[in-house]
This record gives structure tokens, C-alpha cells and sequence, in this order.
């Protein structure tokens, strides 16, 4: 299975330009899956509410989904993809799961960054998983890595693959992600954005980029530079991350104590 | 407050010759805490359960706490160090902790590795903090690092130090315990061991030393080299780990979702 992580700088607001530059890249991608950034299609640093909620789209009924969806099915691939939801009154920090059938799911992210808690609201869907028959993809977005319950929730729902579409901006979740695949056992896919925003007078961000996919025992399969853009594929064993053990008398799993330390509820599989 | 780790290469059954060895050192140390290695006394590689239980102490009363207990006196200092614990016909992998008053208390280690499954009880403490006034101290042994609830529940019950006596024979552990410390805001101390076994006909064991304090951000504040011998001290701000922000609007602990993920059980604080 290819698995690969687009990464790249979007212009603030200028969503159909983003969308297509994103598409232009994907057509020519060879991968079942890519995972693109966090907010990929209008760029992260909203000055409003009323700003984000201009910019937010409904799910799967936006242009940016319909867009997504058309590339997936023409190129028979899988796609997660981060952007603003509107739903209601409601806005959420989310990511939408896509592929060749159309639409298949989205996630809201559960932990919201800094700024983001006054545009966006707490996700509510919990941390789903998408059997998308090749494999299983568990989805979570950018600061959920700071919170090792969201890839353990992940990976204990049956999760092969966590698809972590992400606009970094804090050290310390590349190495993280290494730690999350090695102790779940799963692969890993972080696609973060590069490049720096700086509006409303508001702190400049400096996003790190270094996409990288990670593979079942924390080994970096690939690694994008800080300011590199494109996507990068590798092609793994998926079916590796099912094997959870780590010696012949250990497995990541069956090795846990929640008698001493309580449950991590698994999510549900969607119906 | 002065932290610090001891590293060494204990010869494989001769416990009087480890106890004094790190007596000595610890007699030139200036530490208010001090941290050994897993079974820092007898060395790792057992090869029948008799054989563990006939190098295996009572704790607080036999010779090894005893000596240590003495130390942590005469220096005014805290230890906490591994050791084959004896209870009745059980044998835990445990860890004591002792200061200048004598005996504190002890952690049995939760998830055993490898064929210490042989020789040792499954511990049955749970994820014990420990005040000792000037900090508080949580306690997990060498593996117990693959599963982020281990120092989730120390963190969560209160621990501004992470004490993390272990043999290690894997890796990613030395950059597993940078993202637990920063994950949740606490200091570890990593005390590992050296050199290597081979007893009995068994696989031969490498341990990898690389001795390591780590601050409440995830930050390297020392690491001992492969192959070194003795303690490395850091003089910390423990208060800094009861500070649990990430940004103004970001908390390690408000943040967490147990809506979504259930919840890790605090452990108790003993009484």
C-alpha cells in the first residue's frame, strides 16, 4: 500500500488557488493514500469567528470537499484532508476522509490550539477510525499528538494508520510521533503545512513542516525538509501494524494494566 | 533542587560488591535525589525463578535497603533504586524509595518484560506517588515506559519527578521519556545500566546506558555516554512541573478530553 503526506504553503484565504494547487499535485501522485495538512484549503490564522466562518465550508456538500472527491475517484485514491466545517451555527476544526466511493467520514479535533478555541468549537465526534478495506485509518489532528490518549484511543479502536493532517508550530511532536507509532504499533502520517502568517497584527506563525510517515516500531520511513513542497510516498506492509506484539512473551496490547491505571474507552467503529 | 542519575555496570550476583560500589559514589555525591538503575544490587539476567529468589531482599529489611537507607542518612539525600523484591513466597521487580529518615515506600513493577514474566509477580502497587516535602516523586521501572498511562497516571496523581530506574535492552526509550516529560510537564530521571550479559547459555544482553534528566518542557538536561560510570546531577526548579500550561489558553491537563477517551484512573497518594 503507497501512503503519502502532501505538504505545502497555502495563501491565506485563497481557497480555490489552494484546492487547486493541492489537486495539481495529486494528479500527479502515485498512492492509495495521502494526508494533507490541517485547514490546507484556507490557511490557519483567522483573525474572527465571522472570518472563519466565511472561509468554513459544510461537509461534504462544500466546493473544497467536492473538489477533493473528484480527484479521489479519478485517481482511485484515498485522501484526509483538514479544513474548516461549518455545521449550523457551529464551527469546527476538522478533517474530512474521501475516497474513490466519495465521501467517507470526518473527524473534529478534539483539542484545540491557543486562538482556535475562539473560532472553533470542541470537537464531538471522539477519535474515529475508517475502514477503508485496505486498511484502517484512525484520524486525528495536529495538537491532538500532545494528548497520548488520542493515538492510544486510535490505535485500540483497530486503527493501522493515523492520518495526522497538522499545522505545527511547536517543537516536540516529529520525535512525539515516533513515540506514538512505536508504542501503538501503527503507522503514522503527519502532514504539516510550511511557511509563516502573520495578520490581524496578530504573532507571526512559523509553520515547521518536515512531513514525515512514521512506520509501526517508530521507525521514520520518510521525512520532507522544513520548507519543502510536494508529497512524499513510501509503500508499506499495512497489514504489520495488526501484529502488536514487541517480543515473543510482549505485545503493546494485551500487556497493559487498565486494573492499575483505568480504561481508555475505544472509540466505535463507525456502523 | 539537585537531581541526579547513577550509572553503572553491576557484576551479575555479587551484591555486596554493587551496594558498595554505589555507596562510594554516592558518598561523593552532591544530590538531594539520586536515582539507580532496575535491580541495580544483583544485576538482570536470572535464569530460573530460584535463582531470583535467592538474591531477592526484603524490603525495607534486608542488607541492600539497609546500606541504603544508611546512605540516604548520613548524605541527607533520597534514593530511589531497583531491587528483586522478596514478599512471602512473591517476587516483585521493585524500586524502593528511602530518604534521611529511613524508609518511604515502594513501586512493583507494572509491566514486566521479556522473561522477567518468569521470575517475577505482575506488581501490584499501581502507579505510586511519593512526597518527600520538597518534591513530589513518581516511580516506574524500566519498561513500564512503553505505556504512555504509566507516567500519564504519576503525572496525574501528582509527580513532579518522574524516577525511571531501568536496564534497557530496547531502544526509543531515552526519546519516549522526552515526550513523556513534555506531554505531561514533568522531569524524569532515567537511571539505566551498562555492559552486558550472557548467563546461562541465554541471549546475550546489551544495555544501553545513556543516563538521562529531562525538564518539565521535554529538554535534555543531561545524558551520560554508553559506556559511563558514576552520577550526573542537574540542579532544577521542581516548582516549574506544577505548572501545567502550554500557552494562556493551553493546559497539559484542563485540555484532556476524557469525554472522548474515558479516563486514566489517578493512583492514590499514600496516606
Amino acid at each position: 500500500m503507497k501512503i503519502g503526506a502532501y505538504q505545502g504553503n497555502p495563501e491565506f484565504g485563497l481557497v480555490e488557488k489552494n484546492v487547486r494547487q493541492a489537486v495539481t499535485e495529486l494528479e500527479g501522485a502515485d498512492a492509495d493514500l495521502v494526508v494533507m495538512p490541517e485547514l490546507f484549503n484556507t490557511g490557519y490564522q483567522f483573525v474572527s469567528k465571522e472570518e472563519a466562518f466565511g472561509l468554513a465550508e459544510e461537509m461534504p456538500y462544500g466546493d473544497t470537499c467536492r473538489s477533493m472527491m473528484e480527484i479521489a475517484r479519478s485517481k482511485k485514491m484515498h485522501l484526509v484532508f483538514g479544513m474548516a466545517e461549518r455545521d449550523g451555527a457551529r464551527l469546527f476544526n476538522s478533517a474530512a476522509v474521501v475516497g474513490p466511493e466519495g465521501f467517507i467520514g470526518r473527524y473534529r479535533k478534539s483539542h484545540l490550539f491557543y486562538e482556535e478555541k475562539y473560532f472553533f468549537d470542541p470537537g464531538d465526534t471522539g477519535f474515529m477510525v475508517f475502514d477503508i478495506g485496505i486498511a484502517r485509518l484512525g484520524v486525528m489532528i495536529c495538537f491532538d499528538w500532545w494528548f497520548p490518549e488520542a493515538a492510544r484511543s486510535l490505535a485500540l479502536s483497530g486503527a493501522d494508520i493515523i492520518c495526522h493532517p497538522a499545522n505545527l508550530v511547536l517543537y516536540g511532536c516529529h520525535k512525539a510521533m515516533i513515540t506514538r507509532s512505536l508504542e501503538n504499533g501503527v503507522f503514522s502520517i503527519t502532514a504539516n503545512r510550511t511557511g509563516s502568517e502573520a495578520r490581524g497584527g496578530k504573532e507571526p506563525l512559523v509553520f515547521t513542516g518536515e512531513s514525515q510517515i512514521v512506520d509501526n516500531r517508530g521507525s521514520l520511513l520518510a521525512s520532507m525538509n522544513r520548507d519543502g513542497a510536494g508529497i512524499v510516498v513510501v509503500d508499506i506492509d499495512v497489514k504489520r501494524a495488526r501484529d502488536k506484539s514487541i517480543t515473543t512473551l510482549n505485545d503493546r496490547f494485551k500487556d497493559r494494566r487498565p486494573d492499575l491505571y483505568g480504561e481508555i474507552t475505544k472509540s466505535n467503529l463507525p456502523a
